[in-house]
């Protein structure tokens, strides 16, 4: 970050001014302070906009005078979560600056309901920090499920070798990177950087709503997303907890842990509820999906 | 409005709070205070995030280093406008109230990038405020343009029976809707509501990022906007000036009172400068654009 | 609809052409042929793109080789709809022609990911049929739900007096909108509209993609939509059974009728089937939250 | 592409079917054919919706009766892209299947209302063709647009030199990441990839509207877009030229070869057509805009 714009931000910390806004105060310990995610990223709140209260002063409109009285704010906003009435969570903004690397930047930016400024790699020379994984993060690949890393992870000496690897690599082409920039070469850093490795940090603001960030975070917190893009996932989560709680109290109750039975599992459970045995043959579920229902709800 | 809302929101605004977000000045004057428009409607900041520093903030992450004192705020807002880079601009968000007629919201919710929380008709019972038009905007049927109505108005005997038809066309509907209500009735609330005349005012909460609302602007500034929408706009406008002063010049300039020339336009206009004598038969031009054509350039 | 344009789709359907694209053999046969809804409504399909193997094609792409030969068609669309991966459903995409009722209008077009182009009062003469609702669906405001109408229906003698108000309001808001129009007074169309009232229908072309489109059911498909929007749905769900039915079925199983358990009823289920009693008192859930869990499994 | 995938598309080509839905012409040549870009890259057309016939009817719709007879097809399509009613240009869409280097993937998807499915190398082991530019655009930085690369390209010495160095930054990652994956290490997908450089190609099926589609390529046709996607979006257009030719030429009068002129520039254009001499010092601009505003209209 340029200076000047660090020297802008610690002004503004230092020197809170009066809102009349709603001012959400278990976010505002967190301004501007940046929470280390991985060896060199960082997730970081640098504005937001409204807070519980916001969400239930938006659902009472539609609502009209119609619940009046009837229901506390945390019973409204679970009611709201619990029916998917969604535009309430709308209402809410949160602007977050972010350093990751270019493979997460990748898998955030498919959520298309956001907004996004990103460093260029046209206009300025970038900084050239590679992600190097933990040895106790570098899982093979699952045999069960296609899409990522197992419980495995690799024995000492092939950690090692990998490392070292993920390391050459990021500095050969690093270097490579400088070269092509040197004065005497002078390629254009538009071309420049198409050595760079997936692994290089890159940084951004991104602003989303509260409804659509909790789809993020339901996505991402998920077991199956990439452990590198889910730690960052779980520092937002501890931010939004302390913004609104009643909302992520909701959230977590009936999004995150909540379970959702198919037609087929409705069905098993009815049964199973009458005291029938249901077994994968008698259960109309295909392998898998019987395996993710033992689990939830086996003994 | 529910009375413990409005009391809440008096609470708010009389206490204000400190905060280590951007605070625009400029908007803090403006919170909670409803501007009226057209006989019974307003519109109503209730919460912000951003200013024109923001915006500046945003670009300059993804310019990096290479910007760095080469130019001023403005100058920077300027060029992003001029260069159509729009991102920066949807780090600034809105929320006003609004209360305006139905076909007024049937217009604005045309405009889907934004977050709206409306009244609705199948909780509550609705206020049946009507949009009465002023007789010196009951403008007859444009003859060139089909869309609008033109410079001739009604004369004052017709206004007069326009006038009143339209209230007693109010008045009958807001009858029955109070006889199908009634207790001894009780028609549910989503059907009573059927007819109720689209001059009937609704409420809603309206999120909007300040890019998507610039282009609500320009489309509903404009002069061939249906005048009870465009006044809408008008005290948005205002709004919007005294928040982000630079941003809003910017946007004045290069969109606002901007125009496009075609192909066709930018030949014409190297033709004319050149000395040369251009008519609609040499111009390329259909009649309806030679017209807008002149009416911009022309003697 | 302008007979010209009548006739060059009687034209279309009676040449049909060839093409590369994938087609659709359940929907060509629905394809420009209104099914009636309400009493002047329907929905017309008028264009579409992709299929159930589109949805398995983009599929594909983005696994790779990793799942070939591994599982049928059928299969990784039911996968692919269990863990809500949405993005091969975005590419179908189907193009409707709607008459409905303004009020249902209303409710459709908050759906904002989908394009529209509806008739316009500021340009036509709107035709003013009005939807009356038939004895039947004439309920009474729900004492439990405080959105919609109960089970309970007006009795005959005050349905017939609610009819006939409702058609006396319609008749009425329509006389005045003439007289307004009428060339010795020549109101604008765009004034003279803002009588008519919410029951008079519109019409407009809808564009939507299928996994937009099953977010749409799932919402108006559900018990408590309105059932005015709710016909439609039906209408609608009708037509993507014939042209997507692997994806249809998934729909289904995993949405439709699926039941999304909290946390709460995961752990009450979990101490049923362990063979606990388990009462609202000791299941951590509201009354309402209770009563809809003792629909689903109680007894 | 797995190999079942390009047999069913062969057999789709070779038997076209009937259909009732638009069929344009022009583009069922261009169907499942690759148009090679860059040294690897490509773009293909694998499914359509609608042509220009498609746009006509939707504005129609919008004008009930009122422009019946009045205006051929063209002249209406004219209308709508001067004046900016995009949504019937919504009411087509096109999908391709493109392979392009992760760089030029990374601007693509900044477009975020289109629908896309990329090739994840989480599931499968990614192809590593990388992308090598050739020596004559090689530029070197701008002087004078901080964002691109200027006219002077390398001399023949550095060029060879910084195309050896691409090649051998591209190998030694390849090899990295074939080391990893390799099955006595089995390292995870999703990890081995992060060592690949921004130049590697990648897959995906992309699926955008019309509308959304022009302000795509009106973006990246443009001279200061980076070469690397302008290519794309200039084979993109040739197809979309023969998809819509009416929609596309009026796209390129008033949007593509348009000018835009300020508030300011208006001013000096009336000036100057009245025989007034206007210099920087008199014009109001920037000395940037200036320079723009003598390219366009001066001598």
């Amino acid at each position: 970050m340029p200076p000047e714009l660090q020297t802008e931000i610690e002004d503004t910390r230092s020197q809170p001014r009066p809102t009349g806004c709603p001012v959400g105060s278990g976010l505002e310990a967190h301004l501007h302070k940046a929470v280390p995610v991985l060896d060199h990223g960082f997730v970081k709140v640098v504005d937001y906009m409204g807070d519980d209260a916001s969400i239930v002063q938006a659902a009472r409109v539609s609502y009209g005078e119609g619940t009046k009285k009837t229901r506390d704010d945390e019973g409204l906003i679970r009611y709201l979560m619990r029916h998917a009435h969604t535009t309430p969570f709308e209402m809410c903004d949160i602007r977050f600056h972010v350093k990751a690397p270019i493979f997460v930047a990748r898998q955030w930016m498919r959520h298309r309901t956001a907004s996004v400024n990103e460093v260029s790699g046209r206009y300025s020379v970038l900084k050239t920090d590679c992600y190097i994984p933990d040895p106790e993060h570098l899982g093979t690949q699952s045999k069960t499920n296609k899409q990522g890393r197992g419980d495995d992870i690799l024995n000492e000496e092939d950690a090692d070798r990998v490392i070292t690897r993920i390391k050459d690599a990021g500095r050969n082409c690093d270097e490579t990177y400088g070269q092509m920039l040197h004065p005497d070469v002078d390629l254009s850093r538009e071309l420049a950087r198409i050595v760079l490795p997936l692994n290089t940090y890159t940084e951004w603001y991104w602003k989303i709503d509260l409804h659509n960030l909790f789809h993020f975070l339901q996505l991402r917190l998920d077991e199956h997303a990439q452990y590198e893009i889910r730690v960052y996932a779980e520092a937002i989560a501890l931010v939004i907890k302390g913004w609104v709680p009643l909302a992520w109290k909701a959230f977590e109750d009936y999004r995150l842990n909540a379970v959702s039975l198919s037609a087929q599992g409705v069905d098993c459970v009815r049964r199973m509820l009458r005291g029938e045995q249901v077994t994968h043959a008698t259960s109309g579920m295909s392998a898998r999906e019987w395996r993710a229902f033992e689990e939830a709800f086996g003994r």
